[in-house]
């Protein structure tokens, strides 16, 4: 069944972005650059099978304004790296990328997610962050799995992963296990008010 | 060779205590509580392996009052959980707890560490915590090894891991796995100015 899916890189002390919201501290990481050799065993060879599954993305304007920034995308639209309709939650007016199917969206999230899943059919959707956003899907009860990679990092501040209280009750661990220098941790999200389950 | 390890619970997103400095959203995690069946398979038992091999501990004074007033130690001091001398870092007056080997102490960590180290000897110095002091330890190049289990949850808010810049050309991961519900990682500290090592 389709999921609802946030996979995001993460520092061990779970911060998806330094205090200048760079993540110059997460390229270069053994297993996490696409020119290094052990690539392919690391979590960008995973991610490349994680995307095959997904039929539709969304984001925040935080993610995507960086996206925009760190692949030059006004000046070289080709570079937008989905094929996925693309949702960007944004109160003000963005660029879009040209050639690249991107739909702006404000309010709640039910509606986008509404969309998202009639995009992405028997496909999941992914959530790339920020963690406010994730936040909101999660408040909705429309978050399913969460899967972080863990670099070798601490950044002791930045953008928090998910800024919420989630305790044991809703969280299941389904997997705990290296890839190159990462750890990469899925849960699956559990529905509320059920002891068991 | 005889290493000092910070060996600590976690939430995923990197606290080590909730905003209001509790620990209630750890204990009753599948695999984290003794009375569960499934404890010996969990971090609890893989825990008793660890305190083995440890001959000496410190903490904070954070830690410490929390460890006084959770086990209610100034009433039953028979509960103190070590055997092994423990150094209580505080600037404050704190009680001890009658029968334990506690040292209190203030000032650069360096002078106990190498205190820890002689009444280790061969055995392993544990930080138990909190952040800060596990950061002064790591500022003067006297943390080789952090572990990491971290609970399925997500506090947003709290008491963290360890509040510093720590890149990964200072850190290998060396494990990841799950014991029950909780994601055990491990770590190495590499020495500072080595790229490679």
């Amino acid at each position: 069944m389709a999921k609802t899916i946030y996979n995001t890189a993460t520092s061990i002390d779970g911060f998806i972005a330094d205090a200048d919201n760079s993540l110059k501290w997460l390229f270069g990481v053994g297993g996490g650059h696409p020119e290094q050799e052990e690539a392919e065993e690391g979590p960008l060879g995973e991610f490349d099978e994680f995307m095959k599954g997904v039929g539709a993305i969304c984001m925040g304007s935080t993610t995507y304004e960086w996206i925009l920034d760190y692949e030059q995308l006004l000046e070289k639209p080709e570079k937008w790296p989905y094929e996925q309709p693309a949702w960007v939650f944004t109160h003000r007016d963005l660029p879009s990328v040209p050639g690249a199917d991107i739909r702006f969206a404000s309010g709640p999230v039910e509606a986008v997610h509404e969309a998202m899943a009639a995009a992405a059919g028997e496909k999941n959707r992914w959530i790339v962050g920020g963690g406010d956003l994730v936040g909101q899907f999660f408040d909705a009860g429309l978050l399913d799995e969460v899967v972080v990679s863990a670099a070798p990092v601490f950044l002791g501040g930045g953008a928090p992963l998910l800024p919420r209280q989630v305790l044991s009750d809703r969280l299941e661990l389904l997997e705990a296990r290296s890839a190159g220098q990462f750890a990469v941790l899925k849960y699956r999200v559990k529905p509320p008010g059920r002891s068991e389950g």
